[in-house]
């Protein structure tokens, strides 16, 4: 096991990386920028190093100054947690030049999952169900026909050189088919000076599902089962659950092992997450892989048992998996987590200085990682999350019921979070009963709007 | 289900029950003292009502005080949580009087179990095996080694009219016995003017094991498993954890279906613990029982995932047991928690004040139950614990890893605590091995005290 490891990171995900080092025995150096002096993940590392100005380009995406102070404390290897270098291809070679360990999979496997479509064509030649798509430009209205045949309505055209929504047109059936793709076609060569279009299979009300894994350096891939993640606003995730409710056993079972068996061939090691999205049939389609750690770990961990921080250490260390999971995965329970941001709770926006008061909920189910406590500041610098809470119940209803009642006990004074907008989601008919998916959250503000209107009415 | 419920506790405890009420859809009402005003339990609860001047005699403990609140605020119950009015019949009786349910077991049977001899007679019936004594006087030396042949050796002769150890004598075998016999009487004699003494098995390292039980009150009874809370200062609990290494499955399984058996007997509901002590053979006595819920219910709550005081509310609303617990009772993983006081580490005094910071360790594995918070105060008042905290993991090794991670993460400050007393028994290689029995302090203050001499020297 590594003597000494440093945490390339900030806030809650660098004090959960010191955690679990601590509980290994491992020796913690935290780096930190300027604005970042007082933070808990400084104070509760074995050392601390100073890295750069408050600026994330200045200081902790600053890779000669992160490797510099990797060699003055003489760390035998580096975690990235989320985030800032976690998927820096470039940053994991630097490491393995300077002899250090990168807690990560190896940079060749980043750097070819990070690429999209070449991710795309790895997951469809191992197996992995892949959103269908027609890989190219769609010659005509004939060919277009042809191939939603193939696939099935609805699908939807995009112009390749396109964006903005713009040269983009939802088909829902053959009839209408021919003239969208005209009108689409019009209206990309105006927009953009290319009527080029291609297409892919739409999924009208999609859940955002992704499928956790552990994979050690000597071959061995396991599935922990999926996380559901389809309460997101502008593409950030703000409340993740597992298990999924729309994820039977066999389901899990099965993706399960195609996954496994994927991440095999293309030679992955360390944590990793497979993102899907789910169509309203039950059909799942891959979009893109994340090759690190992930924000919502916990609800894997409240579930399964396991701990992934620390699996991460032990396989980056050459265990293997069968030494660190030692028995065969049982789901039990359900857990729920809530992203707790310092921002206004309807304008969204970003809201820094300090925290006068902060007192964290506790008790039977709650578990919560934050790097903030009273009299703490929050920083203009960075991402605006200041903690996590992850409610375990025996199901969903339990877990929901610890959720509010956690939320109701959380008291921050001095800065605006976001903990009223997620009790106001909790309290959502179609949120307790599991009935959205990643447009959840529009219908969600467009309800909100419409019950002020009535109300200022 | 209760649509409100008076808590009529304070600190850690009365907090834990808001938290379940909230959890059940239950308006809650706290009681305070004077000296509570701005604790978090009053802050969390929906209605709180002052019932007096700080002393617990004069607000906590003062019966026509509690049950005008609850009838000022209307509620339908009461949970009494532990310590003050929990084991107290005559208050249980008072509510029934006046129409509001209480959330404990009934009466006659607090009162029947609170009576040491009876409930011996009562557990002895049932056959609970309870600690050999010879029930009464022996008559000299001959019935003497009589009666020690027939439990073996070791016993303990004890003064009928004594205390403070004074004739009191352990005999180890039959040789050493009459003149034993002879010396106690005679030092009884002296010491209180009558020689008559009484017999009973001696462990000479006993390990204090406690089974939970829940029962509804339609006649059903469910064993949750044990305790181990032997690591004790003074017969306070310092350190509990579940389940106990000496408790096989076999054992637990025997041993529960024992208690089921004699509770059912005697007519119980709601939940309790029957408290025994572990001979160094794995022989195991009923001592005593404890009508309530316990301070350590936590741990088990953690190993076995029943939210024991929902269970206790949901009981006294006349729930069936199979309606609460729906699937067999299976014990994963493994949990301590460590009683933190506000004490001196060393000296045991009380350490009341004001709390200038206070920062809570979160993450994997941790809940944290307290009431207090930065700026609290803690009342020089009531019992010292100013808060739990519960480790959890697969193993033991692993809980007692996060546990030390944890300890060095809970910031108190402008109060002393017993958190580095905790640090120094989970560094303690005994304590590790899981060696110990209810004087491992005893020989743990020792070892400091001969350490500190050395150091000194």
């Amino acid at each position: 096991m590594f003597r000494k490891v440093l945490i390339a990171n900030r806030g809650e995900i660098a004090l959960r990386v010191i955690s679990a080092c601590k509980e290994l025995g491992i020796r913690t150096v935290a780096v930190y920028s300027e604005a970042d002096r007082n933070s808990l993940h400084v104070k509760f590392a074995d050392e601390a190093i100073c890295i750069g100005p408050p600026r994330s380009s200045d200081s902790y995406l600053n890779v000669p100054a992160v490797i510099s102070a990797a060699e003055i404390a003489d760390v035998d290897a580096i975690h990235p947690g989320y985030g800032l270098l976690s998927e820096n291809a470039n940053f994991a070679e630097v490491c393995r030049a300077s002899n250090i360990k990168f807690i990560g999979p190896p940079p060749e496997v980043t750097r070819m999952m990070g690429e999209k479509s070449t991710a795309r064509q790895t997951m469809k030649k191992a197996k992995v169900p892949i959103l269908p798509g027609s890989d190219g430009v769609i010659a005509g209205a004939d060919e277009a026909l042809e191939w939603a045949k193939s696939v099935g309505y609805p699908v939807i055209l995009k112009a390749v050189a396109g964006g903005g929504g713009r040269g983009m047109r939802i088909c829902r059936n053959k009839d209408e088919l021919p003239g969208l793709y005209n009108q689409a076609s019009q209206e990309a060569l105006n927009a953009f000076g290319n009527g080029d279009l291609y297409m892919e299979k739409f999924i009208e009300r999609p859940r955002h599902i992704e499928f956790q894994v552990l994979a050690d350096e000597h071959g061995n891939v396991m599935s922990l089962g999926e996380r559901e993640c389809s309460i997101q606003r502008r593409h950030q995730k703000l409340i993740e659950e597992a298990p999924s409710l729309q994820v039977s056993p066999e389901l899990r079972k099965k993706l399960g092992g195609v996954i496994e068996k994927s991440l095999k061939e293309i030679g992955y090691w360390n944590a990793g997450t497979i993102e899907f999205l789910m169509d309203e049939d039950g059909s799942i389609y891959f979009i893109e892989m994340n090759t690190r750690i992930q924000v919502e770990h916990p609800v894997t961990e409240a579930i399964t048992g396991v701990d992934l921080v620390k699996a991460q250490l032990r396989i980056a260390s050459g265990e293997k998996l069968n030494s660190i999971i030692t028995e065969p995965i049982v789901i039990r329970g359900h857990a729920i987590e809530c992203r707790i941001n310092a921002e206004h709770p309807e304008k969204f926006t970003p809201s820094a200085g300090k925290i006068t008061a902060f007192n964290v909920p506790g008790g039977n189910g709650i578990r919560v990682d934050t790097a903030q406590y009273s009299e703490g500041v929050v920083p203009p610098y960075y991402d605006s999350m200041i903690a996590k809470v992850i409610a375990y119940g025996k199901d969903r209803e339990e877990a929901m019921n610890r959720m509010q009642r956690a939320l109701s006990q959380f008291v921050v004074q001095g800065i605006h979070t976001t903990i009223p907008l997620h009790q106001k989601i909790f309290a959502d008919a179609d949120f307790r009963k599991g009935d959205f998916d990643t447009k959840f959250m529009e219908r969600f503000f467009e309800r909100e709007e419409a019950r002020k209107a009535t109300e200022r009415g």
